[in-house]
């Protein structure tokens, strides 16, 4: 095992090569095509048994070892954004209007590569490696969840996930037990008054009035209704109505965000959001339409799982620190693998460290520090190993 | 004087044709050339005293009676808006998007046909009576300051104006002591926080929120800052932050207009409602930029020469009934005539009784009963012969 | 009916004997048993038709004029208040706690003193007039109510009524046409929430957060809902909830007051403030209890009978000006009469001109300028005996 | 080492019967005078080194262990509550209006009778234990502080407090790493208004409406201003405004709490929760006075003694489950000593598990299922010599 680190430091190069053709050839979520053959071929190159189409358009390898043992599941997400990148770099995205602006690409090299080098140490693996490519992770409802349902976890007993994080200086792993990642939910609303001179407010269902009641009252649930200690956000986002100065708006368009790490704190504000909207309304006797659309929920890391994660994390090479860090309110679709089995999703540190800040993911000019490529592989591929070690059927006799 | 109804009934079809005339020719405030030509020519052809280009657009009439006395100044407006017409009429404005909506055409049919009544008994007037056709009456700083300044009530004694009146049915005048119409003002409001992840809100200063409570709390002011006695209005109409469902907004667009009778609840509103923003962008230490625009001042109705005009109105022909009405809060620049000399100003009647609801005013179906101009000729005459005849310098003696 | 002026002028000094003896000897509303006796005795030793106990403990008297006619009803209210009276006069209260410190005693010294008067030229009186002394009008439900039942307005064509008045200085009378004083309502409030730790709201329903949401939105119906020339106020004045700095309060009590002119207003407002109380109730759970309790209607004067009352008082000795005042919102049980049949309620300025300020109505050092009672007299008679000119049967012929 | 607990289990009865002593004889914080000598008197008894009067009443005992090594500190204080036990027990509090309501009667006798155990194998420790009792622990600014002034923890390497709990069963440990539990402030505020008539807001600076916005509007910080993953409650429990249903009230007294993990979200609250105020105040133009007063700064547990001490814990007789617990919102002065050394503060499960719930601490009925000092003396005597050993100057060479 020791030389896993040895072999993925020689293909580097391979890792970046990868990860540059992948940034060239960007492909939107949900309409992958050729990311995804080429995934399954490179896998089918070294031999590994290889489910494509898995899920819609995701695809499955797996890696036997040779020795029998627990199985381990890794994933990397492979999907681009519709943005058009500014970045004047050799590998610049050759597709208009699109890019890998969140690190898939990045991701999914390092797996690719990871894989090859656990390949080559085959006869030593005490279990399997499950390799699972996952489409779609931009959009929800995301790849994640048909994935699942189309079998991808069977038989696994324990999965890592990564993502190459710009906040995160290279040479840091952050992580945290518990809630790493915050459900991200939105609502829209449309608050239907009634419109009129501006000067005869008695005649009209103030539509503005009832929007900014809602607004300011929003966050009593926050103060009130929610445990302190349950960490939970509620922000509107969007309020229109673009009447003329003089005369009361008909109704109101409304857009916002909450976030929570609890499913119990999620519908009290799904249901209480209403309420307080419903409140609002009543003393104006106006209508409204309520939409609140789930998006992810909280990628929730096993507590017994990270503590293990640390520990090897802080014993691999090009790790400088792990840092434990507070969860973050974005949202992952890694989330469901998490609700299935026990596992661990990190970031890796993928700012380089001569630069004091980094774009930020989904920015025209997002880039990482590709030396990042190599520590998130190595950090997996020693979490992977060491697991197995420890379960392995020969250490219990 | 009795005859006079007699005469302005002869000439009804005048000032329908009239009428008809200036609504197919209709010209923006401010920009009005061939009416007032219109109207000094046909002044002329009578005889009167013309002077044209008052305060830039206006024209002034004068018919000195065959008697001395007072002088009654009376008032119509001849300036049309910048609407389409959709009316299917024989007299359908021939401009496009231009249209006498307002009825200001009216209004100077049926001034112009009274002064030839008038003219026709020149002899038996005991004074003088003076015509102001003013301009740009619907959009400030409007035509009446700028007349008054070039001297169109030098002389006058009392003057009475009249607006033709939609809601009203016709056969009825409506009118009141004391305030008749709003002082109208207008505000306009940005709020500029800082933008950022709606997940994030401590990074931000939330604009929608600081502008919702301004919404909220501008309110106040009427029930605790204000007499309740004095009327006032503060609507917020306009309410602008079009950011995505999880973006806080960096900044927010706010529009709304302040109604009121009294000066000191206007100076007021205007440096309250200021502090009220202060007071919401204090708490997130956002910036903000504060209009506050002044439309027309409070159309107040002399109290004793109302009470005269009232009197008059209940005994001329053609009016059913005088309603003493409630103020209205829409604005009107007859105000700065009435802060100059005593007057009344008076809505006649225009609905056609048939007809349950009128098209109200500025609307591109807007029309009127036009027999409700000889009610407004018969009003004014009546007042403006009984006010001379009972201030007439033989009566003293 | 000129020299009435001059019996009223040389009875002054009994006005003044009558109104310190009533001074002297005040009974608290609905308590009071001599006050209406001697009010009784005075007018039958006049020769007057009386009737005791009318409505509970009301005096009706009738002078019938000489000649047939009209039917006027003046009124006066004879009730004091439990105030400890300090001032330090010959006349001060006799008994502990109890005081006419708001002008009841003036009012019926006047109306006695002018009943005199006016039997001492019943002859020429062409009509008949109605002395209505009303018992309890500083209580709720106060007498005018039972002395209507009871038949004290039968026959009554016109009524007048005074209040000396210690904000209007001696020598003037204030009043206007239509609404002169406020119905004065009250409301009572328990919110029902959970208390709790102050650590843990959560756990609890928060009643000052619901009740801080009561009044600040209770302020949206006056300027949303109400037409802004409709007067209406609505004050929280009471709110308490006196627990420790740490623990969240079970239950809040709000305690207020509501003021409007018209019944349409008064319906909303008693409506709509449950619903804004509901509304804060419903995001956190929490129940309430709501009591509305209506004081007096609204003092309407009959427009046409207030003019015709302004202009006689414009011609009555003593009155220097007839102040146009605006309406005051505070209460007055007279209302009930002016439901029934037209007249006017004023006010005779009561505070001596030489001092800047006088101690308010229901203040323990509470006086009057006592030449007032004379001004009262004056008016109260000369609209009196013109009104009967006026509507005399002869007149007709 | 082993036979520690059997020791202790010995000894139970001794416990049971030192906490009952002291139930029976409460003495108010910072009035402790018998508790201190008496503990004193103890631990000269067994030889130790002994300082009383630390800090003002705290007793700091040492004990030295056979073998070099570090020194570990556990804590109890011994202060009792003004509360007037309602308990039918036979070792009900014999001091009316005092109680041992919060379980520091247990606190101490636990660490006693381990005293007394950990004596008997003075021999085989390695380092030493400095026992402090802390008084004053219930009022702020509590014992701890001039306690450490005192020098009591120079030379402690590491330190460990529990305090019973009876929200949480016997035969559970419940603790977490970081924060444990909030700091505790209080704010008090005075809105200096002006009051006058409920009919006259205008006239008026209406504090009630003033202090309702504050009310409403200091919710914002949490929602807006402070990162939803630092845990922080603003919560208002007293408002006092106690005027008449219809006299608008001149000033309104508030009182409150708020609770958090960090420095950084405590400055922010109170410096911004003042400018809420003064923002509800600018409007009105009125005055205010507010005072926030600090109390004990949030329990921090130490991650890595914490993660030491969770190991021990479940691996000690009578602990049936360590639970790892969420913050606590409640406060406790146990902060200081971890601002100064590492350490682990602990709640040991202390309701009976067959009774459904507990009266919570500070309640007349508060009681605890004895068996919890056991735990409490087992679970400090496995974490102090487990951690000697680990560190002990033997097991490094």
């Amino acid at each position: 095992m020791t030389n896993i680190f040895d072999i993925l430091e020689q293909h580097f190069d391979e890792m970046v090569a990868i990860r540059r053709y992948l940034h060239e050839n960007p492909e939107l979520s949900h309409e992958e095509v050729e990311t995804p053959k080429y995934i399954a071929a490179y896998h089918r190159a070294l031999g590994h048994e290889v489910r494509e189409g898995v899920g819609g358009r995701g695809v499955v390898a797996t890696l036997r070892g040779g020795q029998p043992g627990k199985t381990v599941a890794l994933r990397a997400d492979f999907d681009a954004l519709a943005i058009q990148e500014q970045n004047d770099v050799p590998y610049k995205s050759k597709v208009d209007g699109r890019m890998h602006a969140c690190g898939h690409d990045g991701h999914t090299a390092s797996l690719l590569v990871l894989a090859k080098a656990l390949n080559k140490i085959q006869d030593e693996i005490q279990g399997n490696v499950v390799f699972i490519h996952q489409f779609g992770e931009e959009i929800a409802p995301g790849g994640a969840i048909a994935m699942i349902e189309d079998g991808c976890l069977d038989g696994v007993d324990v999965i890592f996930g990564q993502h190459l994080w710009a906040p995160v200086e290279h040479g840091k792993i952050a992580v945290c037990e518990g809630p790493l990642m915050a459900a991200a939910d939105g609502f829209y609303i449309t608050i239907k008054g009634k419109g009129g001179h501006g000067a005869k407010p008695q005649e009209t269902k103030d539509s503005i009035y009832i929007g900014s009641q809602f607004v300011v009252n929003a966050q009593q649930l926050l103060g009130r209704r929610i445990s302190p200690v349950k960490p939970a956000v509620i922000s509107v986002c969007h309020f229109e109505a673009l009447n003329p100065f003089n005369v009361i708006a008909d109704s109101v368009k409304i857009k916002g965000t909450a976030r929570v790490f609890d499913e119990e704190t999620r519908e009290l504000i799904e249901r209480e959001l209403e309420d307080v909207l419903k409140a609002a309304c009543l003393v104006m006797k106006a209508d409204y339409e309520y939409d609140y659309v789930r998006g992810y929920s909280a990628v929730i890391n096993d507590r017994e799982t990270t503590r293990f994660f640390i520990e090897q994390a802080r014993q691999t090479p090009g790790v400088e620190e792990v840092v434990i860090c507070e969860p973050e309110m974005g949202g992952e679709d890694f989330a469901y693998y998490l609700e299935k089995v026990p596992g661990t999703f990190y970031f890796t540190g993928a700012r380089d460290p001569e630069k004091e800040e980094a774009y930020p993911h989904h920015h025209p000019k997002f880039d990482i520090d590709e030396r990042a490529l190599l520590v998130a592989a190595n950090t997996l591929a020693k979490a992977t190993l060491e697991y197995l070690k420890q379960h392995a059927v020969s250490s219990v006799i």
